[in-house]
């Protein structure tokens, strides 16, 4: 994937007046919005399909979800910001889909960009995720629909845990864990991938593997440019610089926290491990390559002295004109101990290159 | 171009005296200079020729922008920098086209220098902007003409988003943010160039792509150099230290310092990316020429003792003289014999070598 | 074991709500837990079997060391979280074995996550241990059964050290500094590999000696994720941050400090160490082969002008035809006038290859 | 250069009591003092020759300038030392030829070292100079008679600029600051050498390009030395820490620390660039080796079948034994044949490598 | 070096209770006890031989300089410990000959760590150096005995410079200098071997020289390992944390911190100039060793078409069978012929090869 996201274009054109909404590039997924507002005995869950049937919602003391799928519905999406009030500048960055995770506080309300992640037969799936928190409600709007928060709205529905009990800042912590925690099994698999190509890599260095090796240090490469500031994000919620998250939800933004560290830390031993596997491989494949020329070469080596004598004795001089001219020739063992001297010459040859070490 | 450029000389002769002014080196462009003056319901653009022409707009409340393009007329300039007391050091940086971008706070006025990037034909352009910003205009100084701005100067004629409403501050603003959003089409270009390489790299490599992957990363260098010190820009006009910014103008810098992040994140990957490339293309290239020779090797070493079989029984030894002298060419199956042998050993020492992985 | 260690899933599946316990997962080791209960003039050692036997030593102004074995034991976890009101997140924090070392403070009590490390036949292993911290008792839990604090254990049997004259902060440091200690004769041992290594490597380079580079080498990354973090929890040990430590133990805890210091220091010291040695294996390796090939190469280059001079004499031409064909092959000296061509001939190019210092 | 001069002791024995002065080694200038006295409307300019001769100055309220050239005249500068009431340190510094460039508060002085570069056709010189900055002088100290200080000396003379109006604070930041815009030009040629170098590498890598480039980097990395610390002594100037820097001046430093920016700025990017270039002299040369050793093993892999050819029919069999033996030698178009079926085979292996684009 | 004393166990078993004396592995010296007392007009020189005599020298108000060498004597060392009243860690750390540079402040007494230095034909050596600094005494012990501080020792007979007139923290900043300046030599002979190695690397590769880069490269990284933490250990003396140094000695060790800044620079030079030397090196043997293998493979090549012209006419078709069977063997200038085609061949080749630039 990477490269391959990155050529959507995700800018609008320069100069373009800030604020602008403008649907991002790609297919359209439609709309699709779902509200669940509960509180300690409370529980309703529906889909909503107008501005309009938000507006209920929106000053109740109840913690409010809104789950806002496809975001090709700009009229929707204009209709939402004036209701909540948004700034344009958080509204045009819910649709430009090349945002850094971020935390930008406005107020009455924090406005957090993050990334949800998936392996599609280990191709590495990265999604936008926006959030908007209020004291009563928390708004997420996403472009391709997605479960990263199934798990969630199970806890809810089942009224599992603290979740019923606390405000949004609570539910927002819990949807920005569930993303943490999408990263695990998918860096577990980059592990093992690792692992299996360390074998590979000392048994039979192939160029596939040198490709393969190159596209996970890229999709690491991404990993890393979105942990990074999603630490940051995580770090600055459980400061107190984000003014609405509530002191008992700090304790578990902590731990969230601890996790987005762990994350970078497996990063970061993955991408030392894969470029520590690409020194092997390039030494490995080296190693092999050489090992063959060699024993070819040597191969060589012990035939040139042998076809030389064969030379000589392929000589046309006249052995009528002289007693010196190659009387070799006409001994009665002259053939057999030429082929001894040969056979004797090739072994020394072999022996002595084997001596040396040299295969 | 980088190194093109830096040929120029942009550095005034050791031991000058500060504040001297001195037209830059290259060709001469024309001024022209263009006035805009507006308010929330007034709009006056006009060419002037003189600097006298200027000063009515120098302590008018409306907001005036006064664009200046070609920088060899240095009585003007000084001119200019009388009316509007400009210090000489800053006047002397706008001349100097190889300026760091950096934003000074002279008290009364704030003097930033940006620069604006274009690509032509994949041939990286890289022009100096200088701003001056007081209470009620903004000054902006280029050597070469340039469109970097045409998109601002629309929204002002039609009035478009908030740019009628606000000062000179968030013209300022819209400016530099309009520059920072020139970064994205060109990163996307040189994004789609490393992706185009990725496919040759592995299945084609050749030496220009070497060569193409090394210019790459000297602009990706250059583009460095400019974004780091341009990101602080930015940040200062964002935070307090920059006091002719007005708070509502800085939640909009706030999200133009985010483009300036962005822009430096996508550069550092971009970087890896080349890097990345370039350790592929070297051993893709080695591997396929290792592979050659390889193939080539096991072609000479299957002959060799073919070779060396033709020699044996190329040997004149004197049949007449010993029945033991190559009895095998009186044979009656000698010849095919031979040719069999020979057919045998190459044949198995070829499936050796395969069997062996060799090739 | 390194990346063997990593296989077992260490997370729980994404959305888990916050605070579950779950038995780790590999071999269940059976629950042990001992107690030791002393003061100055004091000393209870025992094993118990339930929660509830533990109730007495809680609040006891003794200082109480409670050492459990086994995390599978999940009901035992949550009486003892119950019974010592530890958070859910510490308790989940015990049972999740692929945790950073870290130090939070929970007010009444201080939680930190260490590790322990033992070498198995050059193979590293690392097993999480976990304390808890408070005014009157520490807690450790570990998973596997090991004997990194038996030392500690006679030293409070003996009353020897100042160990029973200070709180459980001073018992904390204790444990903390035999988990340092652990660092040094495992570096110790790396320090002696890499040294037998370097001789090796000069003088006989071989593919294992690569594997085993590496090895080391990610072995010592291990190491540094360790370490790091362990320098960053007793450095706030040691800080005002940690109220629950005494200043007097604050003393020893700088020392250990040190320790940690001089434990990252030898890492990366190894470290570079190890890069350096693999440089060498590669250099030295690619020059054994390239002066092997050389030599192979000489010795066919002597020989081929000598096959040319052998072939030319073996070629037909008509003597009889013209007296200009080939009449060397009638002279008198012919044949022994060839051989020493030959002896000159291939004595000269292997002077000359000699004397250019080819081999 | 660099290695060079560092081949000079530049250090005093160890165990020396501190402040001991010794003339530093390598040839002895001779001692040559120029004053320099002025005010907006006076100015005296004499070379003197003794100590006493500087006392008249030592406490006027004009501008003194005294430049030292030659340092070997040890009871001068103890003379010096005591009349200016100079620390035994620092006047031990103005000797050790070695320091890096820092500033030193000394209470009534400041006391500065900075770097003088030039190239002698493309030899690195590095020189130190020392500066005493009082409240109404400045004293600049060096080994090697120079002109750095020329145009400064020039500007004083035609009172061009500000410097006549100013202090000795002003008087010290255009020496400082005509040391700066010494590197420019040096900077500049070596911008200009990587440059031509850029080309020579792709077309025609020789193993003195190689040298070359080494060093460049070498130089660079001298520059570098000098570089950085130099802009941490401009910074200090331009900040309160050095008190005896007046408001007015301190515009004027930041300037100059610009440019200290800038010159780092530059030494990085050349740095980078000679890596880069490096890289690519590397790979292009074993590159171009590569398809040359190519080349002639694609000679001689089509000629050994055809010799082999050659070699078969060079056998002796004997067609008298036998039909079966050698047959093809008795043809009619026996040799025709052979020959065609030897410029087939040729042909055809040519044509295979060439459709294999392997060359 | 390096290495070999790594080997020295330098840790005390795992678990130890902390403060536990044990003497130092390796050969140990003899106790030797030197104590200088002196006073601006008072000196006393003597050895002693029990801690009971030193009793009278530890509340004198003059300077007492009490230097231990040989640590293998515990009962001295541990009534030593006694008398001064030292903390039982800071003694422990004077037998532990593995610790960093550190400066530990225990109220009465400043306890520090230094390395000595020295060269002994190449081979680095570092011993270990510990200081007490009380406000009227310096106690210094090490191992080995050495003589880094004869020249102190001289200055304090010959009461040269201030030492005579200041306390034990001037005493103390003597030594430390002391121990600072053997950095120079040390390192100004690294600086030689490498500028010796320089011209070898270029016209003589041999894997030697390979060897002794590493060796350096090593050696430079244990030299940063120990000016690191001095470095740290000298600034915190010089600023305001070391409260037994008077306001007098901080300008000298100011001047001491200068020098350690400048041993760091000097050390990451070298070790930047030793990497790229390595670098150079590399590419060097490889040049030469390519440039002999495309000689020798040319040599081959030039030969290959003349042995396949010699192959051809030394078939043995049957000229008698037919005109067409190799009519050239009897012709009559047959044979001059052929020898003329393969010169030319051969000189055609020769020059096309050089013409290409190829030898």
């Amino acid at each position: 994937m990477a490269l391959q996201g990155r050529r959507m274009k995700r800018y609008h054109p320069p100069g373009t007046s800030p604020g602008t909404l403008r649907a991002p590039e790609g297919p359209a997924y439609p709309l699709r919005v779902m509200v669940i507002d509960y509180g300690l005995d409370r529980l309703i869950e529906k889909e909503i399909h107008s501005v309009e049937e938000l507006e209920p919602y929106r000053d109740t003391p109840t913690v409010t979800w809104i789950n806002v799928e496809g975001l090709h519905d700009i009229p929707f999406l204009e209709g939402l910001g004036k209701l909540f009030k948004f700034h344009p500048l958080a509204l045009e960055d819910v649709l430009n889909c090349g945002q850094r995770p971020k935390l930008e506080d406005y107020g009455d309300y924090h406005f957090l960009v993050m990334k949800s992640l998936s392996l599609d037969q280990d191709e590495l799936e990265i999604e936008q995720i926006s959030f908007f928190l209020s004291g009563n409600y928390v708004i997420t709007l996403q472009e391709v629909p997605g479960d990263s928060f199934e798990a969630v709205r199970q806890r809810i529905r089942q009224g599992k845990g603290q979740i019923r009990k606390l405000g949004p800042d609570y539910l927002l912590y819990a949807l920005v864990d569930a993303l943490m925690d999408e990263f695990f099994p998918v860096l577990e698999r980059y592990g093992e991938r690792i692992e299996e190509m360390e074998d590979k890599v000392i048994l039979r260095p192939a160029p596939e593997t040198l490709n393969e090796i190159h596209g996970i240090k890229r999709d690491l490469l991404e990993l890393r440019r979105i942990s990074w500031p999603e630490r940051e994000v995580i770090g600055s919620l459980q400061r107190d610089e984000a003014h609405l998250i509530q002191a008992d939800t700090r304790v578990y933004l902590r731990d969230c926290y601890d996790h987005a560290i762990q994350v970078i830390d497996m990063i970061e031993t993955y991408r030392d491990l894969a470029t520590g596997l690409l020194d092997v491989y390039l030494s490995s494949a080296s190693n092999r390559l050489n090992e063959v020329m060699k024993v070819l070469t040597i191969i060589s080596t012990i035939f040139i002295p042998l076809n030389f004598i064969a030379g000589v004795y392929g000589m046309n001089f006249d052995r009528q004109a002289s007693p010196l001219n190659m009387p070799e020739l006409g001994w009665y063992f002259g053939y057999p101990a030429v082929l001894t001297v040969m056979a004797i010459t090739g072994g020394a040859l072999a022996l002595y290159f084997k001596r040396k070490g040299w295969f």
